[in-house]
C-alpha cells in the first residue's frame, strides 16, 4: 500500500488555509477591479517555444519541461528510439509542440497581447491571478507552485499609471492590516545617472548588480566591490551620500537634482517621478513611499519606474515588485509598447499576516450554522428546516448521523462552526429555535424570525 | 520572428470570457457555500504513482508525464544516456519522483483526506475548483487543460447529503437561469436488479454499458444488442417498460417496486431513494427529477445513487454528473470511507448560457467609469477625481493621454464601460460632474453626490 504524498515544493490546502488565503486574493483583486483592471487567464501549458530565452540562462533550467514521444523519435537515431519507447511508454502526446509548465505571467501577457492585439483596446489594464511553476531546490518559503497576483497596464506612457499603482499598493497594504508596509521607488535613470556623474566606466548592469547587494553585504561591502571594480573609493562614498533613503517629496526631489549636479539623465527621473507627485496631488497615503537608489530589480527589463514594497521588521524581503517595461512585447514582434505593472507575492504576506496575527476574526471561523438533533423525526425536521435557512440566505450544514448531542456539538467545535441549532420535540411542536453559541456557551430559544435576525448579525 | 500561439486544446480567456467564467463559478461556489462546503485545493503535479492505475488504461494514456533527467538515466545503459544527455538537456529535474498533472479532482482529493486523515474532522465536506489536463486528442467543447467543480462529502452514509446535492443542483440551475435543467437519478442497486432479475447471466457492467448507448443507438439498437448476447426479446421488452424515465415522486417508487415484482434488490434502491424524498420533505424543486434506470455513468466507480443532470434542447449532453462511492480512499489505504459528489462541468454550462443568450446584462459591461479630459489641468483634475470617487466605491480608469474627447469616448465605447465623466473648465471651477451615459448617449450635469448617488444604482 502506497503511502500517499504530495510531490516536494507542492502543498494542499485545506479549509482554513483556503479562507485565509481567499482574503488575501480577494482584498487584492477588489482593489485592482477598482482601478478598473480587468481579469484575463491564460493556459497553465505554453509552448516551449514561448517560454524559452526568456528569464534568462538560470530561468531556462527551472522550466517544467513536457516533450512528446514523437518529437524525442525524430531526434534520435533508431536504435535510440527503440530504447526510449520502453523508457516514456503511455501519454506522451504524439504530434504535440514542446510544452512547458508557465513560469511566470509576464510572458504569458505579452504573448496574450501580442496574439489579441486586434480584439484588446489598449491601453490594456489586466490583473492576472494564476498558479505558476519552478523547478527550483525546494525550501522554506519557496515552493515549485506559487500563486503570482499581477495587475499590468500596457500601451501608454502616460506616468497616471505610476501614480494608480502607487496608490493601490497603499489600499492593498492598508486593507490587509499592514499600513506599515514601505514602497521603495527608484527609477532606471538615476541608475544611468549615477553610472554618468560618476565616470564609472563599465556596464550599469554590472554596476546595479553590486548596488542590489546592499541590504546583504552592507554599504562596507558595496564600497569593497565596487573599488575592487576601480571606482574612487571618495566616489563611493559620494554615491552613498546620494542614495540613503528619503521620503518621496517634491522638497526631497530638489535635494537630489542637487545631489546628482542637476545631470540631465538624471533629470528625467525627477520629471517623471515630480509627475507622479502631482498625480498623486494630495491625496494621502499611509503607507511610506521612500526614493531608493539602491533598488534595481532586474534592471535590463525595467526602463522607467521601479517598486518594491517591504513589511519591516516581518523578517521578509521583498513583498511585492514591479515597474515600467517599454518593450515587453517586442520578442513576440509587437514593437514599442510600453507597459507598468506589479506583483504581489501572496506566500509572503500570508506569513507576515500569520505571524502577526493580523487575519480578521472570521476568517477562523466556518461561517456555516450546524443543526443537531435527537432522533429520527427530528433530524428530518432538521433538514428541511436547514432548506428554509438557507432559502433565507444562510449557510447550514445538518449533522448526518444519529449520534448523541455531546458528538454533536464536539463535530460543530472541530469543524469551527459558531452556532449550532438545536431541533428536539419542543422545537417540533412550537416552531421555536434553540440556538446555541459555541464560543460563550450560551443558549436561547427564539422565533424562527428572531433567530434569523441574530444569526446574520 | 515567432508568431505567439498557445498550445493546442489550451485556451485564453479575455476580460467579458473571464466575467461570463466567473459569474458560473460564483454561482456555483455560492450554493456550495450554502450546504457548508468548504474550499479545499491541492498541486497541479502529483506523483505519478498516485494517478497512475485509477482512470484505466484509456485514462493512463492521457496523462500528462513529467520525468527527471537523472531517473531517466538510472533507467538506461550508460550510452542512452550520453544521448539523453543531448536530448533532454536542461531542467528535468534531478532527484524528483515521476510526477504527472492532475487528471481529475477526486483522486487527488481522495489522497488529500488519506494524508490529512488526522486533522480532517468526518463527515467532511469539501468543494475544489481547479483546472485538470488530459492528453486527448482536442475537438469542438473538448480541451487539454479545463476547469471542474467539485463538491464531495466523505465519511457518512447518511442519505441527507443525496437530498442536498439534489438541491444544490437545484439552486445552481436556477440560479444560472436554466430552471428547464433534468436531474436524471439512478441508483446502483437498479441496476444489480435488472440483471437478476431478467436473469441475464452477464456482468453488471457488459449490460449496463449497453443500457448506456440508449442516447446514441435507441431502444432499438440496444434491443439488438442485448439480443445477441443472448437476452431474450420479450425479457429486453419488459426491461424497457420500467426504465421509461418517471419523476421521482413516492407513487412511482411503488410502480416500480411492483415492475420490479418486489425485488429484494431493487428494494434497496427503493428504499434509499424513499428516504431521500422523505429528507427532501415538501421543499418545491423546480428542475425536474426523474428516474432513468439507463443511467450508469462508470459503474464501477459508484455503489449508491448516481446522478446525471442535462439541459434538454440545448444539443449538449451530460453537464453534471456524481453519485455515491464505498470506497474512494482504500487505494490509499483508509477502507470504508463513504462518499458522494457531484461534479459541474462548466465549459458545457457556459455554451448553453451563450447560445441561449442568458447572461445577465452586467457580465456585458464594464464595471468602471472611465473620466475624459481636454487638456494638463484637467487630466491632474481628473486623476484626483478617480481616487474620490474609488474611496467612495466606485471603480474608476482615467483616460491616460492627452487625445481629443471624441477619441476617449471610442475607447469607453471598446471597453465596454456604460458611464464617462467629462472634465473640463466648468466642472474643475464648479465642483460639478458632467455624466454620459453612453448606451444612451444622454448627459446631465451633477452635484459630486448626485453623481455617486446615480453610479452606484
Amino acid at each position: 500500500m502506497q503511502k500517499p504524498s504530495n510531490p516536494q515544493g507542492t502543498r494542499d490546502f485545506g479549509p482554513e488555509i483556503m479562507r485565509k488565503r481567499e482574503y488575501i486574493l480577494d482584498t487584492i483583486k477588489a482593489v485592482y477591479k477598482k482601478y478598473g483592471f480587468e481579469p484575463i487567464e491564460t493556459p497553465s501549458l505554453e509552448k516551449l517555444e514561448t517560454l524559452e530565452g526568456k528569464y534568462g540562462e538560470e530561468g531556462d533550467k527551472l522550466l517544467y519541461k513536457i516533450r512528446s514521444n514523437k518529437e524525442l523519435a525524430a531526434e534520435v537515431t533508431s536504435e535510440q528510439a527503440e530504447g526510449l519507447k520502453k523508457l516514456l511508454p503511455g501519454a506522451w502526446i504524439a504530434g504535440e509542440s514542446k510544452l512547458g509548465l508557465r513560469y511566470d505571467l509576464t510572458v504569458p501577457f505579452a504573448r496574450f497581447v501580442v496574439q489579441h492585439r486586434n480584439d484588446i483596446t489598449f491601453p490594456f489594464r489586466r490583473y492576472q491571478i494564476q498558479n505558476v511553476w519552478r523547478a527550483d531546490r525546494p525550501q522554506k518559503g519557496r515552493f515549485r507552485e506559487f500563486t503570482q497576483c499581477d495587475a499590468d497596464c500596457i500601451g501608454s506612457n502616460s506616468l497616471l499609471h505610476e501614480a494608480d499603482l502607487i496608490q493601490i499598493y497603499n489600499e492593498v497594504f492598508v486593507g490587509l492590516g499592514l499600513p506599515n508596509a514601505v514602497l521603495k521607488v527608484n527609477h532606471r535613470k538615476f541608475l544611468e545617472a549615477l553610472v554618468d556623474e560618476l565616470k564609472i566606466d563599465f556596464p550599469v548592469g554590472k554596476f546595479t548588480s553590486t548596488l542590489d547587494k546592499l541590504d546583504k553585504i552592507g554599504e562596507d561591502g558595496v564600497i569593497k566591490e565596487l573599488t575592487a571594480y576601480g571606482i574612487d573609493e571618495g566616489k563611493c562614498k559620494q554615491l552613498f551620500a546620494i542614495i540613503d533613503n528619503a521620503e518621496l517629496t517634491t522638497e526631497n526631489l530638489a535635494v537630489f537634482a542637487k545631489a546628482f549636479n542637476n545631470n540631465p539623465i538624471a533629470q528625467n527621473a525627477i520629471d517623471d517621478l515630480a509627475k507622479v507627485l502631482t498625480f498623486l496631488g494630495d491625496n494621502k497615503l499611509d503607507i511610506r513611499v521612500e526614493l531608493d537608489l539602491s533598488l534595481a530589480r532586474g534592471l535590463d527589463y525595467y526602463t522607467g519606474c521601479i517598486f518594491e514594497a517591504i513589511v519591516p521588521d516581518s523578517g521578509m524581503g521583498s513583498v511585492s515588485g514591479g515597474g515600467r517595461y517599454d518593450d515587453l512585447t517586442g520578442v513576440f514582434g509587437l514593437k514599442d509598447v510600453s507597459g507598468v505593472g506589479i506583483s504581489f507575492g501572496i506566500d509572503r504576506i500570508y506569513e507576515i499576516i500569520e505571524a502577526a496575527e493580523l487575519w480578521p476574526d472570521n476568517l477562523h471561523t466556518n461561517q456555516s450554522i450546524l443543526l443537531c438533533h435527537f432522533d429520527e423525526a427530528s433530524l428530518v425536521y432538521a433538514v428541511q428546516l436547514a432548506s428554509r435557512l438557507r432559502k433565507d440566505g444562510l449557510q447550514a450544514i445538518v449533522f448526518p448521523d444519529l449520534k448523541r448531542i455531546n458528538k454533536q456539538f464536539d463535530f460543530a467545535n472541530k469543524i469551527g462552526v459558531k452556532y449550532a441549532l438545536v431541533v428536539g420535540d419542543t422545537e417540533m411542536s412550537t416552531g421555536n429555535l434553540t440556538v446555541k453559541n459555541l464560543i460563550k456557551g450560551e443558549q436561547q430559544t427564539l422565533s424562527y424570525n428572531e433567530a434569523l435576525a441574530y444569526l446574520k448579525n
